[in-house]
């Protein structure tokens, strides 16, 4: 009976601990495959990532897109790996997530509060314009921080929902994408800043767009200097061409051993030489100085640097790169005297100057003109833009441009500068460049514009030749264009490529101020699609008549509605009263 | 007795249960496994992918060959994943591949029946060379179908062996490889096709090789109107040059706001500046007109598009991407007038049109001219290439250029337009460029080419210095040649770079028949390398003798054999008898 | 009982099997486990190559640095594979480790017993300096292959670790990457070698770094011909200039359709356009002809060959290219007649001549000079550098530049060809080029450079801008520059970017020669950071005053204590006696 019992109890025991056992390999091979799972799930990370490439070469169209394509596979992957690794340490008891955002949250200081104090700076700039503009930017710089702080504490707009935040920026991305043509004032990165001051820089062209490859050796930078403030001497290995777009300023620079300083107001260009040391003032008791600077590097294609030779905590001086030894030799003099000399300046590269320093460097002045230098100084000197005839003028606007097929200055560089004012509610008529390409940046007012492009078009695979194939007899075409448009507000840059059509449109409340710079500017023509001064009235009727498939008459009548040229009332403006005319004299004043 | 009996039971039934457990453990360990391995096997696709990136790496020369390495791996890749998908689903089951056979063969109507309709549309056309050119075009049509049914049936050449389509096209593959500098004429794209005619632009010149990455700025398109037809006014974001190479039409464009038209025909040609609003008539009512241009985008490297303002269906009109609120604001008309004026055409970009409308659109004119652009007109008109001297004539054949050393209207551009004839079963002689690398177009007849290419023969690292170890005092080169060759025939295109010498050889059939542009062609020399004109008669006989280590005697011997310059009787002529002059009226009526 | 008994063995039984069979199951799934865990090893591999591929794209601020971080990332897997592999061949009881090490022993001639060969070579030349020259070169051949050998054994030096070699090569890659602008004589690759002389090539600039694809369509070469010495001839798809830095010579190069030949010593430069067959003679009994070109590629960027049409075993001839068939038809002679006459040359490309060859060869001479050339022969001939009026001398060094600006030869490539002689112990002081790149090649003597790069420090992130947040009102700054350094000796090269700061020292022992070309260098100027030309002179005072924050007194003091310009007393040379002068002479006859 024991032994009945046992070996029933032995064989319950068996039947248990075989199943069990066999629970425990199924679990031991269970919990490795679930650990294998979830590596798996990382190697789908990695295998979309794969198939994210393969996609990538599928549509592909040059190297430069694969790279940019690719780009985009990898910022997925580490999502997803970082999305992994959050759900890891969750499932390993992570938390402390909080503990993160708050961190986050105590870096930042308030965003109201810095408001405040960007305001009441403001205040203490006394003409409209200038007032006007620096509170439009404490506003966006408010408005920037306020969406940062949002997107990190996963509130604000999306009323709680943590993924909101995300499916905006989403949405944005994608908005870009769409538009490669257009850099919102953030796209400016601060290269210094100080107290008194900040140099920003746009970011590369070519960095989301290969559609901007041609200009990539061009760069866009605005300075920014407080009343009664010195920009340190330094040198670029870029070319630069400089446009005063606010304040007052003495620019000085050295070049083939002779200093030049002029006087410049709003309006003024200069050309800078690569590798001339430059250095500048703001002379004005109230007014900031802007400066738009085209860059076009000389070293490597679209990098640039400054190169300060004073310096110490900050800037850095580049003569602390040599040896003491080679210094020592080089000036002669003791160590410890040179590195008094490059080591006192910790203020940044916009400093505070005194009435009478500003008073002593202001002196316009070329040193010693000597020779062919001499005879030349005017046609190397500084352009005054709004002294200029605007090559188009009405009512609704004003168009200033200095060409390189007039100015010596801007011919070897083959550039143009430009100023473009709007009259508030009035329109640029439709019309395209030639040859060159246009970089635009928002001086004052808002607007907006509207561009048609069919690289883009193209480029997205709607209506590609790619996908399509070709039959005998068939129509087909290839012709399709993308609509491109974007809200214009000050500190907003654009880039208006050759021969695609754009419209710009002031908005009701205020003139839209544009200021930039034409690429391969020589022998550039505009050729104007609306207006009396209409393209189309060069092509011959019957032309006309077959490509509208129109009568003439019809095409004819139509083209010669609108009365006038280049500038015209804008949308919605029609029959209303007496405008605004812009004069020449508010541009100035902006 | 019972227990007892229990206990065998229980003891036999645990053993079964055990096993069975065991196996259905091992068994799902093993499906599992093997789940596994086939996921494995696809790692091992990757795995490779990854093995394939790595050994473009080892060998990569430069950037841009990593990458084109890269995409071939990618495309192996893809391959090895598609062939895995339909493994695949022949393991599940799939079948159904006759039926997408079935529905491909469908698509396609028969080869035969197409070729017929082509040839009738032919017959239309009267004169001789302009039928035989259509004839032909029909034939190489006919045939590149019947290889595509071919190869999706898996039947035709190969007997039945559904691999060898495969094969065939890796081989053809290779050659191409082999040979970056030939693009027949499949590799011309169709842009925009009509019933009236079709544009078609050749793929980028970089696409297969970076060893055309230096015109990769540059490319090649071909038109095609029909008699009696008008092609919309449109313009590009590229420097254009059109050469007329059959056919004769009026040209006109509008410049600096100028309206100017021009008649051309057979060695016509014409730059039309970036942006340059164009439209042009076939005014001939039998022959075909075939314009063949040079573009050299402005925005981005390698990429323009055209802009049509008329359109509706087809083509799109760019105008259609503003808003109605611009379009109204800026015609200053109401919307609907201007929905119809934008979106009445959809016959394409090449359309009909009447003797009334041809005859008024082929008056030669220059709109107003007026100061400048008179005196310039004559230095900015056409060129009529065929009313030159030829550079080179004989018997064997002419060869017509217009260099920019001698047209300021190319000299922008640095480009140079060419026409070669070279009589049936004549020869141009050895040859290279000095500094200009040349785009050829085949307008008429057959031959051939050999090049001797030593970038070629270095790239695929038969006799390259890569691999080979220096040891002191060994005597090492680096040099070897690659010979490159092709057949030609209408419609194929060639590169010939600067430097590379090359012998061009006529059919003994047909002249063949040459047109091109030569870029970077200012200040360019033609060395021959064989003929009276040899380049080595200026080479001093001692240098002659150190070099070929044979006297110098049998050396001018041998370079004095042929009488001939530039052009000579071909492989296989010499003895023959009186040869067919082609003249250059047979130039021009081709 | 016997049941009984019977159940408890079955029961037994059953428990032994049972676990055994469990054990089995799980050693298999266990092994199985340990095979995928080796083979996730790999995988890891794999995977570190992704993360590596993320982390580059998260740094990389354009395509092509990506692409070179991504080169890193596979280097880095193909070592992990490869320790892999060697682990596993180990594991499978691979050994024979030392045979290949062995092999490799065996495969080098012991390094002395080359270095007494090379060294006998050099006794039979007469000259001082020549045989300084060759000795040194000798010198470094040996230490270059000691150490070679050494890493192979992994003796030497690191005292028998063998990981030592490794560390060593790592630690030199690193500084390498640290100083791309560096590039020992090591990087020149032998293109040609004969028993009497050979063509290097520096490797392509941009190949290791970014910063260099400015100048990646400019190439550096040397070429090296013993006395009474024949270059074969030859044309290149490259435009180049010749400088010769030793010895004498005879150049010939025919160009549209004449001969020239030129005389040329020490300073000697030449223009060889692009497509030119060029020879040349080494005239001189004793000394080596030395000859540093500039070459600048007209088809595909960075790349160029030479072709020869001599030729037979060595250099192959490109006539052979060609089909029997087209060379009989082009010369008009019989195949074997013509086999012979492209296929006798076995020696290479530099070959021993004739007294009365070379006699003959270096008739100075343009042969038929007709109309157009024979005006301009003055302005396209031969620069005599060193009989031009140095741009700056002193005793303690003297610098001579051929300048775009004043020769027209140079104006198309915008290059200009530069030769220093820096006196031993003697430096130049720091100084930048305004707009030039340099390319410099150290032709006799040693020393050291000191260069400040803003460039370098930011690529690799130390102070970048990219990983700092930027903060409202705060400081920041994006200066900082790379100390850039590298011991110069004979046979090294460096490149100069433009606004670079940079600082040249002789060593104590001898002049330092060096040799080069500027590349785009019209109206470039040169800027002196030290010495009486100091720059600072033309800032105003007052700007010194801000700048420096140092009173304006102090800092002239101390710009004022260095009396020399240019050149002057390197480090440690203070007060030392009367130096020796470096006179020209002393140049001309190195």
């Amino acid at each position: 009976m024991a032994i009945k019992f046992n070996t029933k109890v032995l064989s319950l025991l068996l039947v248990l601990i075989v199943t069990f056992s066999l629970l425990l390999v199924q679990s031991q091979c269970h919990t490795k495959y679930q650990e294998e799972q979830e590596e798996e799930e990382e190697k789908t990370a990695e295998e979309s990532l794969f198939e994210c490439f393969v996609t990538c070469s599928r549509h592909r169209q040059n190297d430069h897109e694969l790279t940019d394509c690719e780009q985009r596979c990898v910022k997925q992957y580490q999502e997803t790996k970082k999305q992994e690794g959050q759900e890891g340490s969750r499932r390993h008891g992570g938390g402390g997530g909080e503990g993160t955002v708050e961190n986050h949250h105590r870096e930042d200081e308030p965003a109201a509060q810095r408001f405040k104090q960007c305001q009441s700076r403001c205040g203490k700039q006394e003409q409209g314009q200038q007032r006007q503009y620096c509170q439009q930017k404490c506003q966006w710089e408010y408005e920037k921080q306020k969406r940062e702080e949002e997107q990190q504490h996963g509130g604000g707009r999306g009323g709680g929902d943590p993924t909101n935040a995300k499916k905006e920026s989403k949405e944005e991305e994608k908005q870009q994408r769409q538009n490669p043509y257009f850099f919102d004032s953030q796209r400016f990165d601060s290269k210094y800043r100080t107290e008194q001051g900040h140099i920003k820089i746009l970011e590369r062209f070519s960095k989301n767009s290969d559609l901007l490859q041609g200009i990539e050796n061009y760069r866009l930078a605005i300075l920014e200097a407080n009343p009664n403030t010195f920009v340190l001497p330094h040198h670029c290995d870029a070319e630069s061409v400089f446009l005063v777009v606010g304040g007052r300023g003495t620019i000085s620079y050295v070049w083939e051993k002779q200093r030049k300083s002029y006087n410049l107001k709003s309006g003024g260009v200069l050309w800078v030489p690569a590798g001339s040391i430059v250095y500048l003032t703001n002379n004005d008791d109230n007014e900031r100085l802007y400066i738009l600077k085209l860059l076009q590097p000389v070293n490597t294609p679209g990098k640039f640097k400054e190169y300060f030779g004073v310096g110490g905590e900050n800037p850095e001086s580049f003569y602390s790169s040599f040896s003491n030894e080679i210094l020592e030799a080089a000036f002669n003099t003791q160590s410890e005297k040179l590195q008094r000399l490059f080591g006192q300046q910790s203020k940044g590269v916009i400093i505070k100057a005194s009435k009478e320093q500003i008073r002593a460097l202001s002196q316009e002045s070329e040193s010693s003109p000597r020779g062919r230098r001499e005879k030349e100084s005017s046609s190397w000197g500084p352009i005054d833009l709004l002294n200029e005839r605007p090559v188009f003028s009405n009512e609704f606007g004003q168009y200033f441009e200095a060409s390189p097929n007039h100015y010596q200055q801007l011919r070897d560089l083959d550039v143009s500068v430009l100023l473009v004012n709007i009259t508030k509610g009035a329109m640029v008529a439709p019309y395209y460049n030639s040859k060159s390409t246009r970089l635009v940046f928002v001086v004052g007012g808002s607007g907006y514009f509207e561009m048609a492009c069919p690289h883009l078009a193209n480029a997205k695979g709607k209506h590609g030749s790619q996908g399509r194939k070709e039959r005998q007899g068939e129509i087909i075409t290839d012709v399709h264009y993308q609509k491109v448009s974007a809200r214009l507000s000050v500190g907003d840059a654009f880039v208006v490529p050759a021969g695609h059509p754009i419209a710009i449109v002031a908005s009701q409340d205020s003139n839209l101020q544009l200021a930039g710079f034409g690429i391969k500017a020589s022998h550039n023509q505009k050729y104007f699609l609306a207006g009396q001064e209409n393209i189309w009235n060069e092509v011959q009727s019957e032309a006309k008549e077959l490509a509208f498939r129109v009568p003439a008459r019809e095409v004819e009548e139509i083209f010669r509605s609108q009365e006038q040229s280049y500038f015209m009332p804008g949308p919605g403006q029609k029959g209303k009263g007496q405008r605004h005319v812009a004069s020449i004299l508010d541009f100035v004043g902006f």
